[in-house]
């Protein structure tokens, strides 16, 4: 929104901020005169994700940065797909684009060449010199996923993971998640400790047990468990073992 | 020049179009209201380099991507320098800028934070998440460059591979430059065979000595010897042998 406003008028159509953002909005009205509806489909602060495309007369434009690949997408239903690299496809550094062409080329207003998506397309995508690593190993990264049975494999595995993580969440007394049950991301579990004195060691615990990364975000404080592609279900067991045993010293 | 006519006003201050682009402008007025004059350090397609910098009253932009590193400059010269990494500095997929503070903020229109300056620096780089891989190789290569002797360092070894592959072509009869003895660019060799009917055994014999990418870009023809910083003087010397060979089979 606040790029958006740089170029043109803006409408927010539905926020949580409420409620610190800790859930996905729902019974909102799309102005049917815009020109298309933004949404980012998980939010990796919060941990809130999008389970159902919005409904929508206007063109939708997704950011899925961190969580394509997650799980299967009706493509069809965006007329444009964007998302960084740097969490489920490949090292940081190249932005993928899908786009239905019919969408391109109403800006109205001449725009710098990189920004312009119809000449990327043009250009077959090397309109510039491209950044060949990040493309390489998001090739790399690719055919793996492809090759271990795609996007329907690994949304199982996502899900499984996910389960995990918010079962022990839910049944563990000393820790409750921050987002609504049915918002909840399968990406980012976020949690906060319901004793604030068992912080220290709660902390001293999962570094011990080789865990790195779960300190949430300062917007929200707590813990953050990603559970990106590239995170096994072994992983997320640790966690939930290090979880458990505290509950185990403190019952 | 394609680039800035989408956002304001251009003019054509110097050009070498009348010879394909073969020499460097000399006795051009800038005009003293313009905002900035805009100059690329190095061509690469056409092998010319600018080898001073254009006395100037209003700020100079440059391209420096195909030659920054290569040979000391005098950085305050210039309002902004930046170059992409792929060159002399590292991966594709990033970009380097010099500028002075005082430049910014001066374009009159509200720009996406992604093209601001003053964003960027004020996040310290690292606005978006940053392409990790090209800026760490870059360190590396940087930090190899400055333990070896730095930019004068790699200026001598330069100059010693221009001289090396120039004067092969000046002395053999078998080619010749194709930009201006004073316009030529110690990045990248042009060349040209003086005898077309010698092209195929010429091709065979440098693939054979296993050098590639020596083919001239399209809008030139020929031959182009790119000379990076990462080129060693050996890798000079076998492409020169490669071209006594040819001129010794027909003498």
């Amino acid at each position: 929104m606040k790029e958006a406003k740089l170029l043109g008028e803006v409408i927010e159509v539905a926020s949580s901020k409420d409620k610190n953002y800790n859930y996905i909005p729902k019974n909102y009205q799309i102005p049917g005169g815009a020109d298309y509806l933004h949404i980012t489909t998980n939010n990796t602060i919060f941990g809130t994700q999008l389970k159902n495309t919005p409904i929508s007369r206007i063109p939708i434009i997704a950011d899925m940065s961190s969580d394509i690949f997650s799980k299967k997408i009706n493509v069809s239903d965006y007329d444009m797909i964007y998302a960084g690299a740097q969490k489920n496809m490949g090292p940081a550094g190249t932005t993928l684009y899908i786009v239905k062409k019919i969408s391109l080329g109403k800006t109205g207003r001449s725009i710098p060449s990189m920004l312009n998506l119809e000449v990327h397309i043009g250009k077959d995508s090397m309109f510039n010199t491209p950044p060949v690593y990040p493309i390489y190993v998001s090739m790399l990264n690719l055919q793996w996923l492809k090759n271990s049975g795609g996007v329907e494999w690994i949304e199982n595995i996502n899900q499984q993971k996910a389960d995990l993580i918010y079962n022990e969440i839910d049944s563990n007394p000393l820790f409750e998640g921050t987002a609504d049950t049915d918002s909840r991301s399968n990406m980012n579990a976020t949690f906060v400790l319901t004793n604030e004195a068992l912080k220290d060691e709660f902390d001293s615990m999962w570094q011990a047990a080789n865990i790195s990364g779960i300190k949430g975000h300062r917007d929200v404080g707590g813990y953050r468990a990603s559970m990106y592609n590239a995170l096994p279900l072994e992983s997320v067991q640790v966690l939930v073992d290090v979880m458990k045993e505290l509950a185990n010293k403190h019952s």
